[in-house]
Formats: structure tokens, sequence, C-alpha cells
């Protein structure tokens, strides 16, 4: 076009989303939009304030931090700014965020002379991740997070739980349907101090065997029990034959690992006991312990029972930045996968303190705890539930009986929109009626308006009732119908109290 | 941190948005989350639909039609898919949308079979553009856009100049603040024919002197009639002594067009009528010379007058894909620059139909026409207005008298937040309690809430009345505030009452 060149049989693009992305139409848009509408007034309510950061950021900013992986840079999606002419001259590398967290340690370090001491700050928005796509996992999606900068004491982790379950529910999860567990990074560090994967004086000693063991932990609900002591001892291999190293534990050393993490016991005084009597020999397992007990006792002064918030020593969250104390909410109902099998749905959200992100860019130690809700996820489940998204009202559609007079339909939907009723003229083209009332019927258009030359002539429209006409077709008798005529002429005067009456109308 | 080796002296990362790139803090975020859900519910009302692609595209797809810009790829964000290892398997190249119009065409081909017919969807979201920033110019900003496609009629455009109208009152635009501007392509095309820069049978026929010309005529604001005129005929040098080489007309012939241009007469009937004695000999500049009587007469019928949308020979909208209608939003009022001086706050919207985007990837064509407002440009023109976004109320703060009651603290917050009142307790190092007060100012908080020893045995509570402290700090004098107590104390069972009193209370 530009060069003014005719292109010789030119390719044609195609027409794809790119592989791993998806679109999302219609209803799956507002379903999205008021679920984050209903987590964010939770959020907001509970005192946090909005922050937007933009999609990109330097890759120095985001640092090595994405959850689950060890080398930097790995897993986003990246590219070297441009600066002056030619390759060579290479700018900083940017990238688009893979999650908020790191984005907020960005900004809490940026302008932590402006913000309020403690910082709370709710965000959310589409994060990206340059992996394998696959059924159902995305390169892109959305999380809902808040969280709160500059508090050091648990009772912020306490908040953070409640607020989570509140969260759950505003967005249409019942309760008795999710669980938030709850366990510390210093219970796990305690563990491995106990069977000697850990040294508090000395991080490096064995950190490649408790690499492994934290990573089998992590996948217990996976690998099972066995697999777990598989790999804390001799290592394994897995059904693709792909053999695992172990952390070099004895036997009895794996199973009372195992033994502790499952110590989620009736009740959380219970558990409490059961970690105190296996870590007794940590200090920082007791440390975690403590603090555990201090965030049951506070939610449980506000209500929040086991039904609600359980702590569970089995949960890791990733390999990732956490420090402290560590939060997943599960749905415990089951649904059927792809393959028709019944399975929990699993984790919906997930987070836990993490005291280091800030330091990074000053030096300085920032206590920070925080929350991440998988906003598509939770989508997913509500539809696997039966209560997904549901489309939003068809507009009425006036219908084109004479193209030159195109102005006065337009002012029929002009009348009916002034009255806040959703409306519009068929646009295609109107040669054949019949494709006309198709698409009113793709539109899931309550009512068509038609008026042609006679009805023209004598000053008045005819409306057609399609929902009663779409529940003729589905078999309703005509009797139930009968108060409720499928079609009515009534004067042009009269369009807007007369589709305000048969929209409120029928039984 | 994953290696376990310590680094030497490693340089910390910088906290700093990349260059060109922002934040958006509390009441800027909802703000513009207001503005959005204004412009959508006008669209709604019109009868289109969501949709939201993903923020990445691969650059087959987006194609060369960044607007004002020549060559492919230029002005995005993009990368290259690895596939395979190694750097040299080269996968496909990706990039962010630089708008929404290229993903909807992208869209309306890959769905064709499924859309209805015409396909009304709206949609706003980030889009990014690699561009030198400069003040006040972001590389990622707002558009919220609405397109009908796959309707051939005008009465499509004329829809969409009405609900732009509609939707920029719907934003708090006032009636007079703004004007919709509306031209034609073949108009601008019988122009360059009129003056032999085109042969409609020949589209290779002097392209390059008439891409001159429009480019030119694009930036009749900033250049002026003199300007432009000098650009169709022999060159201009600019301010910085560059020399941009002209369009080779001859003088008389440019003075005609910019005659032609200035069309922009008192009413629309008079704008036509003098467009049509100008372009008689061009059968294309007819065309759409007709086409604007009849979007004209389409709005005046609806009643949009020359108040709100205008005809406006001058309207160019850039070099892009335009084929017929375009249209621009332009705000009337004169705000202060970066320098203070006073100028036109100019576009914040614009759109026009372009009947061949679609057809790149089917070989089809499909006629469509649509509209994108510039959306942080609108919140920017409001903030100039001085209507910019109000921070939402701060929360009701707990303050922490006894760090070992922290249950009670977080039980008032529990039960002012179960009332729907926005509460916190005071996370922060509570050992000075005026730093606690500081926090409850910086956060903009109505009430502090203070329960010491002393109240803790007496069961009550102490109210602070925050507002109206800072009230009396602005020197509002005592007298006006008689009826209202600075400071209450009740029982700890009336905390909740008593709350949503003084938040009702005052003058």
């Amino acid at each position: 076009m530009s060069d003014g060149k005719k292109p010789k049989a030119e390719r044609r693009p195609r027409a794809e989303t790119p592989r791993g992305f998806r679109d999302y139409f219609g209803a799956e848009v507002t379903a999205r939009r008021d679920m984050l509408a209903a987590i964010t007034a939770v959020y907001h309510r509970y005192g946090f304030d909005p922050l937007e950061t933009s999609a990109v950021e330097t890759v120095e900013a985001l640092g090595k931090f994405l959850p689950d992986v060890d080398r930097p840079n790995e897993g986003v999606f990246g590219w070297q700014e441009n600066e002056g002419e030619g390759d060579q001259a290479g700018g900083d590398w940017l990238a688009l965020r893979y999650d908020l967290t790191a984005p907020l340690a960005r900004v809490a370090a940026q302008y932590r002379n402006d913000l309020p001491t403690p910082y709370r700050r709710y965000a959310f928005g589409p994060v990206w991740r340059n992996e394998k796509p696959g059924p159902g996992r995305f390169r892109q999606f959305y999380q809902c997070d808040a969280d709160t900068v500059g508090a050091a004491s648990v009772a912020a982790d306490a908040e953070i739980c409640a607020m989570l379950a509140d969260a759950l529910e505003a967005a249409g999860i019942e309760r008795g349907d999710y669980v938030i567990k709850v366990n510390n990074r210093k219970v796990l560090d305690g563990i491995m101090e106990c069977v000697g994967l850990l040294d508090p004086e000395n991080l490096d000693f064995k950190a490649h065997e408790r690499g492994i063991a934290v990573r089998a932990i992590d996948k217990i609900d996976r690998l099972g029990q066995s697999g777990v002591e598989q790999l804390l001892t001799t290592g394994r291999k897995d059904e693709s034959g792909d053999f695992t190293s172990g952390a070099g534990l004895e036997y009895v050393q794996a199973l009372w690992v195992t033994t502790v993490l499952m110590q989620r016991l009736e009740n959380n005084a219970a558990t409490i006991a059961g970690l105190r009597s296996h870590l007794a020999k940590s200090p920082r397992g007791m440390e975690g312990i403590n603090e555990l007990e201090e965030i049951a006792a506070l939610l449980s002064a506000q209500g929040y029972g086991p039904d609600r918030i359980i702590l569970d020593p089995g949960v890791v969250r990733g390999l990732g930045y956490y420090t402290g104390p560590v939060y997943e909410a599960e749905l415990t109902f089951e649904i059927l996968d792809e393959k028709g099998r019944k399975r929990q749905f699993g984790s919906v959200a997930g987070g836990g303190r993490y005291d280091d992100l800030v330091k990074r860019f000053t030096g300085q130690a920032v206590p920070a705890t925080g929350v991440s809700i998988g906003v598509d996820r939770l989508l997913a489940a509500l539809a696997a539930k039966g209560r997904g998204a549901k489309d939003s009202a068809g507009p009425v559609v006036v219908t084109v009986m004479d193209r030159d007079r195109m102005a006065d339909y337009m002012a029929m939907v002009g009348d009916l929109r002034a009255a806040g009723i959703r409306a519009e003229v068929y646009f295609g083209n109107p040669k054949q009626f019949g494709n006309q009332l198709k698409y009113a019927d793709k539109r899931a258009s309550p009512i068509a308006v038609i008026q042609g030359g006679d009805e023209a002539a004598k000053g008045t429209v005819v409306l057609k009732d399609l929902i009663l006409g779409s529940q003729i077709a589905q078999n309703a008798t005509l009797e139930e119908w009968k108060d409720r005529p499928a079609q009515v002429e009534v004067p042009r005067g009269d369009l807007v109290a007369a589709v305000q009456k048969m929209l409120g109308g029928g039984k």
C-alpha cells in the first residue's frame, strides 16, 4: 500500500490467536469484570488502595523471582530496547510482568518516601508467562492481588487470610466449597533442619539437596507420600522413565518428614501441638509454629474457624520468595476434567510473607505479605459448577423494511435508548427479512420492531415477542402464554411504553 | 540465591518504571475504571457486545497498519518465539497490540462463521506503542473502542458518531465542550484527483507526491495554511532547518486545495454545497459528499446538530486504513500547557470506515466502521478542567495502643467492615502513637479509633473525628463546629453506630 507496488501473490496472513493465548467474548468478559469488582470491593473495605502499574517492566526490576524457576529471565516475554541506530546499540531489556508482586516491590522501593507505611495496595490485571501452553493453561491470565507492605506483624498475614475468605465468598464461592490452608516457611525450614538438610548459620550447606527435598514436598498432591519419600531418599523414576535424583535422606528420616507434613489435624490446636512435639529441636521451626498459633488465634477471635481457614503443614507454595507464613485457597468440590474423570479443582489463590523483595532494590528489609487470586481459574471453577457467565440481555432489534426510511428506524432506537433500553437498527443487508430475524435470534434479542410501508402509513409499529417465540419453539404450550400475545401493533408514539411492557411482561 | 553462592558486590537493580511508562495510584485508577464503565454502558445500550483479546498478537496478524507508520513492525514492541533449543530456531514473531482495531480484524476473520453479521463489539484496555516518549506521551495507554463489522451502510457511521457524542457526555465532557468533526476519505481522494495527484484507475500514479500532500494536510492544525501550501508545492524548511520536499503542485492548485479544506461552513448544508461546487469533476469526491450528506441527515433527524457533530473537510485521520467516512472528537475548551500557554486540548477520539482490514485475512471485503476513545487523554482533559479524580474516602483507622490486644482491634475493624464501613487496624510499628495519627492523616482517614488500657477496662472506645481536626487546622472557627465534638468516648458495643453517626454527621 505505502510504496504503491502490487505484491506478487502475497500470502495472506493467518487469522489466528497466538499459541497459548485466547479471546474472550461477551459474557466471558463481563463475568470477569463483575468478579474483579466483587473482589476489589472487599479489598477496598479492608482499606487497600488501587495501584496499576504498566504491563512492561525492566528485566532488571523483575529480577529472578519468577515462581518455580531458578534461572533469571526464563519464563517471561522479553525484548531489548533499541537505542540509537542499528541492532548492536543495545538498550534496557524489557519484559511483560509475570505477576503483580514483582511490580509492587519495584513501586514500594521507587516511591518509598511518598507512600504511607504500611502501604496497602490492591491490583488486578493480566500477567504473562512464556511457558508451554496446555489444555486450560494460557500464557496470559488475570490475577487480583492485595498486599500489605511494611507490616512486620503476623496480624497482617491473618488479615490477608480473612480477607481472602471474604473475597472468595464475594466472588461467588460458597462457604464449605473452599478452604484456606495456612503454613509457615519457618516450619518447613525446621523440618529441613531436623533432618540435617539446613544449617541456619550456613545457607549454602546442602542447598542442592534441600532444593530437591522442597520441590518434592511441594508436589506431594501429585506424587503421593511414597513418591515424595523416594525423592527425599534415593530418587525416583517417573512414568516417562526419567530419573530424578534424591535428597539423600535415610528412609526413616523421609518417613518422619512426610509424617510431619501430614500434621493437619482435626483442629488448629491439635496441629500446633503435633508440630511442637516434632520440631522441638529447631528454634526456627518453633518460631514458625508460634506465628501459626498467633494467626490461628487472631482468626478464631474474628470467627474464621477451620471450616474456612485451617493450618496445614503440607503447604509449600513453590520455591519462590516466601520467608514466613504462606497460604493457599483450595476449592474442595469435585469437577470433571477434560477426560470426564472426577478430580478436586485445586488451588485458586495463594500468597504469603516475602520480606526480601523490596530489599533487592534498597538494601533495607521491608516486611510484606499478600495474596494473589487466580481470577481466570476461579471463573473456570464457577463454570465447572454450572454457575458460569450468563449472557446479558440482547438488544431490541429494529428491522429495516425500507432502506430509504433509515432515519425513522434510527429515531426508534434513539427513543428506546433514551429510555435506557438496549436497542439497535439492523445494519446488515436488509433484502431478506429472514436474515434480520436470524440476526435477532443470534443476538438473543427479546423483541423485533417492524415497520413496513403499511404500518408507516398508519403510524404504527409491530412488536414481535422473540422470547415467547423461542419458548413456543421449545414446546411450551400456547396455553401457558395465552395472556401474552406473540405480536402486537401499537401506535409509533407508544413504542417505548409497549416495549417496556413486553420486556417486563410474560409470566 | 538458587546456586547458593554469594555474589561479589552485586549491583542493586534500579527501582524505576521503564522509560515512557508510568504507574497509576488510587484515584487515578478508579477514575479510569469509572470512565470506562460510563463509556461502555453507552456502548452496551447501543447493542455492542464486549470482546477482550489478549495483549499479544502475531506480527503477521497485526500487519503494517500501524497508524502513521509506513514500514511494517515499526513502532511496536515485538519479539520472536523460541521454538526448540538454541536461538537460531526461530518461531513466530509476536508483538504487543498497538490498537484495538487490528485485533478486531483478526477476530472478525478468525470467527467469521460464528459471529453475528453485522458484529458489533466494544473493547477496552491498554495498547502499546514503541515510540519516543515525551511529556504526557506514554508508551502504554488506554483505548475504549466500538466497531460495527459487516455493515456497509453509512447509517452505521452516523450511529458511531452519535454514540461517540453520548459516550463523551457520559464520561463527563459537557455538551459544548466537544465537537465531533466528520469527513470522508473519498472527499480527500476527490481533492487529489482534481489537482492531478490521483488517478482512480492507477493507484500507483503519483503515489509518492500524494503521500506528501496527505501528510501535509493531516498536519494543517500545526503547520497552518501557509505551511501546508509550501508542502503542496515546492517544499518546506522547518524550524530545525530540515527540508521536506513538496508534492509539486502549482501555487494556485495548493491554494485551491486549502480553500476546499476550509469549507467547514456555518451549517452542514452550506458545507455540502461548498464541497459540491468544488469537486464536481471528481465522481469519487461526489460519492463522498453524498455519503456525508446522508450522515448529516441521519444525525440531524436524531437531534444531533452542529453543536455536537459537524462536517469538516479538513479532517484526515492519518495515513491509515480508512476508506470512507472519518470522524474525530475534539475538545473545544482551552487548557494551559506545561509552559503555561493557553492551547486547545485537541483530539480525544477518532475513527472511521475501513473496508479492507478483514480482507487482508480472508480475501473477502468486509465493510467495517468504528471509533476509538483515548481514555487517558480524556482523563487528562477532565483533570485540566479541574474535574479530575477525587480520592475515595480513606478507611477508619483503629490504632494499636497495646500490641497484645491485637485480636480486640481486629475484632473492631471486623465489626465495622461487616457494616460496610471501610476500616483497618494500624499494622505499622505502634510504639509512637504520633506515627499512627500521621498514617491516618496520609490515608485521609475520617476517624481514628483508640482503645488504651483505661478504655479497655471501662469497655469503651474513643473516636477521634479527623475530618473535623483537619478543618480546624485549616482555620475553620470552632464556632462552626460547636455541635460536633472532635472526640467522643462510647461503649465498645456502640462502636459501629457511633462511627456511622460521625461519618454521616458534621455540617
